[in-house]
């Protein structure tokens, strides 16, 4: 059986600095720097086998020594960061076509923005890993209070989906390019559970960040090994007993209505998806589920709920 | 005037190893890692002033070389755990004695728990932060709705005190060897405020930690340069407008009852104690008032109030 740290270890794997100084040191040092045209930050941590592998175009620049680093090289003309987009686009076509990743998928036609940008610029869901840049999407946890305790709206996902046959949390979403959070939640409150964009905005609480960074498994269904850090802005939403959540979506398989300890079993079993597991231990410490007297990985879970990545989360001032 | 960030990069001012290795690496290096027996982890941060000037007996061994460490000498006899607290409190009452710690006060008769070692061990409060050990301690916010929105019972702390004249939580204290957060709370909010056993027991709601790493300053009226890990296990607890808070402690000046915007502006303006401060701006965000849509280091801030310390919060399982 799991431990609850090991549940929220699930999610955020990668090594921290904190803990171990040498293998966190020689992961960061195996790995590639994306940067933008005129910004100093990195907004990207690719792994060998994708920037060895990748046909790279001219409008790449790929150091090896002393620092490994892929850089877009700054376009010609004085709209130069309206061109960022379609270079990425070419350049993840250009790999399609040539057959080099078997895991890279057809074009989804969702653009996810490269968060932290100074621009406005991104790159297409089914390439979007490759990057290493940071994911972001919203979650939506939806409760109602019963005699028995509280009992959770919990969606499991279609079985032709990444993470297929898991539990999830009742909305949640990537942010296209140019979304804000709240704009996205109501978005996928309407399409995934049918819920107005009234309700949302009157009822549902922002609470906070959880945040991680993963290396991807086979769970995920595309290349494995990748580095996924990501962001998901919370919301809580308490609904009454008449509320009842029915399946609106392709992406749903079934909703179901599970109290407190059925919702911790099934993380401990690994029953969740993984950051929707997250999401969920986040919400019961919030409220007083999980408690410091009672589980003695409190801070730490905490902890590694909001880890701080090593990519800027917003532009540059 | 400050941003958010910088409230809480007040309290949490040691850089991250996510944002440049390099100095990370260089400030890491300078700190004396201290050991306890039997324990491969770090139970302590000291700094070259410290060690360097510590008038160090035969209980300890100091190692210069390859990596900075100070090691706590396993006692004699089979109950040597219970001998390790007396033996710190010899060490640094030698080197008061010896007068080479000129802002070390006097004993204060209350010792603070090692955090995370595997059995009870201590040291005396007023030495604490020398070791560079992690403090722990409890911050309770509490708060009442009005129609003009949420209102927040403010202490202001006596002059005579370390941070003197400046704005706090609700009640606050460090928890003492053995003792658990909610049994910390009780007795502090009895202490601090008069608030009974009871109303603490049936409504404080625990909701999660607040964690920082800070380097010391004037404003705590101690040694300034002396690394703080810091743990503050957090509660919420609303009241109705019955409750009215007065001075009953000589640690509080007065109460003040004040709106969020209110409290907003004494954060920027850094007139609450640091801790104190970070604690509110995680109550803001997990209370929406504070939202990713008006806040553009959103992200970073949440991370920063749950900083993962580079030192174990729990006992060896």
């Amino acid at each position: 059986m799991k431990t609850l740290l090991d549940v929220v270890r699930d999610c955020d794997n990668f090594p921290y600095a904190e803990d171990t100084d040498q293998v966190y040191e020689q992961l960061r040092s195996s790995l590639w720097k994306f940067y933008l045209p005129e910004d100093p930050r990195p907004h990207g941590l690719m792994v060998d086998s994708v920037v060895e592998k990748m046909p790279w175009t001219s409008n790449f620049r790929v150091i090896r020594k002393p620092i490994k680093e892929v850089h877009l090289i700054q376009p010609e003309g004085p709209n130069w960061q309206e061109k960022c987009t379609q270079i990425i686009e070419q350049q993840v076509e250009l790999a399609r076509e040539k057959g080099v990743f078997p895991a890279l998928g057809k074009t989804r036609h969702e653009i996810f923005p490269i968060v932290g940008a100074n621009f406005s610029v991104g790159i297409d869901r089914s390439a979007f890993s490759m990057l290493g840049s940071i994911g972001r999407g919203v979650h939506m946890t939806v409760y109602t209070r019963t005699e028995s305790g509280l009992k959770f709206w919990i969606p499991q996902r279609n079985f032709n989906k990444a993470y297929g046959g898991l539990l999830d949390n009742t909305v949640a979403g990537g942010m296209a390019l140019g979304e804000k959070p709240l704009e996205c939640l109501v978005r996928e409150a309407e399409e995934e559970a049918g819920m107005s964009e009234e309700l949302i905005r009157e009822n549902a609480r922002a609470v906070g960040t959880v945040t991680w960074m993963s290396v991807s498994d086979e769970r995920a269904r595309g290349q494995a090994g990748l580095i996924n850090p990501g962001v998901l802005y919370v919301y809580d939403l308490e609904v009454g007993p008449e509320v009842v959540f029915k399946v609106v979506d392709d992406d749903v398989y079934a909703f179901h209505l599970m109290g407190t300890e059925e919702v911790k079993r099934a993380m401990l079993e690994g029953r969740f998806k993984p950051a929707s597991a997250s999401v969920l231990v986040d919400f019961f410490v919030r409220h007083g589920i999980v408690t410091a007297e009672e589980e003695e990985d409190y801070t730490e879970i905490v902890s590694r709920l909001h880890r701080k990545l090593p990519l800027p989360t917003s532009s540059q001032p």
